[in-house]
């Protein structure tokens, strides 16, 4: 039925909960479908309630498992928890991860819990119109909060975590994840730290480095001090913590006024993207990458002027 | 004169080293002049010869007085430099700062230095634009060597800095600069660290600090590691080793590929500001900013979707 369901039909079955509509609206994010149209305008006045986790952090500190552990948390607490994981150097699968079958299964019989991966298109821009799209949907479909798990610290990754209300940025004793962390700029974006495996030799000392980065910064009155938790995601051990941290963080958001503030600036980048995306349309596309490197070549030859340039981009 | 001459007579003029056409030429970058097309024409057979070499670093370590020294050091080897002064917090000011006036008077009657401060319109992207056109124009005046320095160490310093073909940071002991400098994501643009003020207590300090988070980086075969050079700008100690370091850079650019590299990707970068900046024209500009506001405000409200606030936005 899903396969074959127009947007209303869709959306409708989404917000009853039903798993393959909710798929099937996140391919269509990642298709691009001239349908997310219709589907947008739909669902916007049932959006807003949900709240949104990033966690970020460099590749084997354990994100996932910080994640299925926090997955287990809100669903103790009675609440239903949705999953994206993006990975902004994979192109779009067109569908479920094997990881995301394997992890699904624990909650396979709990409608309470939909997770889902989501790739890059593999060209600029593509994560930056689709992730929000598809937490719109998620939002839209009623779950209470929706996580947003990214691969590695990069950029990208720094820009995804920023659609996040509250932001975890995950690091594990050794391989100097902190200070590779603090190089990527992520301090930056983070409002909760997880020392994650903190079992293991080397969570003091990582622990440590934090706090001593974080005595570097400098906070107005009422500004969010990022608090470190120590976590063993694997045993559960530090997960009543990181839920305590994560609810403070809502509950200053709400009093402070920046949740207001974080949700009209993610808004405003949306319209932006989408504003940028519908302009170029209207001219017909781009030419490709190949063009523009040539073109680049004979500027920095002095062959050709950077006007020149741009007129033959946009005009070829 | 060069008030009131065009394009052909002011790249004559300029080319010749007229101070006063160099800096009527700059002052059409600021405003964005139409008569821009034709003056970037003209100039594009005379330019890809400078060097570019970026400062930047917190406000107090030392950069003008960093600059200075290289001036002389620079000139004692013969060479034409020029010096832009970028600061992205500061409107326009139509023309030359105070200190620029002042650090002028060493170089008053030498016509191989020429210093320019160029500061931001005040709007998204105007530094963006307008820099690599600057520099442009400084590399067709016949300057072997064009030093671009900026204030601070946020985002926009970080992009003014990628313009160069080598990129100082430079750090000062006390005030955890190397930390701040590595929370800002400095650390890997840049190709060589200057502690300055390197006669006061900390100096060693902090050369460790940058040292451990240097040793933290993996580097592949025949990747550049950027240096670290103690130094005192004030007494000009350290200019000699500076002055080495910066040219074993070029030489590594020159062998590596690496300059030609950046070379392209700085055109590429300038074709696209431009092209993007030509869409929008032709569409008419786009609203202001408090009208975007307004529709993230009602996205985020759930009161309209963000295709429908893009189309407001586009056509209001």
């Amino acid at each position: 039925v899903a396969e074959l369901a127009g947007p209303e039909a869709l959306v409708a079955a989404a917000d009853g909960g039903d798993p393959r509509a909710l798929a099937r609206l996140i391919s269509l994010v990642e298709n691009g479908s001239p349908q997310l149209r219709s589907v947008m305008r739909l669902i916007a006045p049932r959006t807003g309630q949900a709240r949104f986790l990033g966690l970020t952090g460099a590749p084997g500190v354990g994100k996932s498992t910080v994640t299925g552990a926090l997955v287990r948390a809100y669903r103790d607490a009675g609440l239903r928890v949705a999953v994206l994981a993006v990975d902004p150097t994979s192109p779009f699968t067109g569908g479920a991860l094997l990881g995301d079958r394997v992890r699904m299964q624990e909650h396979a019989t709990d409608g309470g819990v939909f997770i889902r991966s989501m790739a890059s298109r593999g060209h600029l821009g593509g994560l930056s119109r689709a992730a929000p799209q598809a937490l719109r949907i998620l939002d839209a479909a009623g779950f209470d909060v929706v996580m947003i798990e990214t691969v590695g610290v990069g950029q990208a990754e720094v820009e995804i975590a920023s659609l996040a209300d509250t932001t975890m940025v995950i690091v594990a004793p050794g391989m100097g994840d902190s200070v590779q962390a603090a190089k990527a700029g992520i301090l930056e974006i983070a409002d909760v730290f997880v020392v994650n495996k903190s079992d293991r030799p080397g969570a003091q000392e990582a622990t440590r480095d934090l706090r001593n980065m974080l005595a570097m910064s400098r906070y107005d009155e009422g500004a969010w001090k990022p608090p470190i938790v120590l976590a063993s995601a694997m045993s559960g051990e530090g997960i009543d913590d990181l839920f305590i941290r994560l609810n403070d963080h809502a509950s200053w958001l709400a009093e402070s006024g920046e949740g207001e503030r974080r949700r009209v600036a993610r808004a405003r980048e949306e319209i932006t993207v989408l504003a940028v995306a519908q302009v170029r349309e209207r001219l017909g596309a781009l030419p490709g990458e190949a063009h523009l490197e040539d073109l680049a070549a004979q500027v920095a030859s002095g062959k050709l002027d950077p006007y020149s340039a741009a007129d033959q981009l946009i005009s070829p």
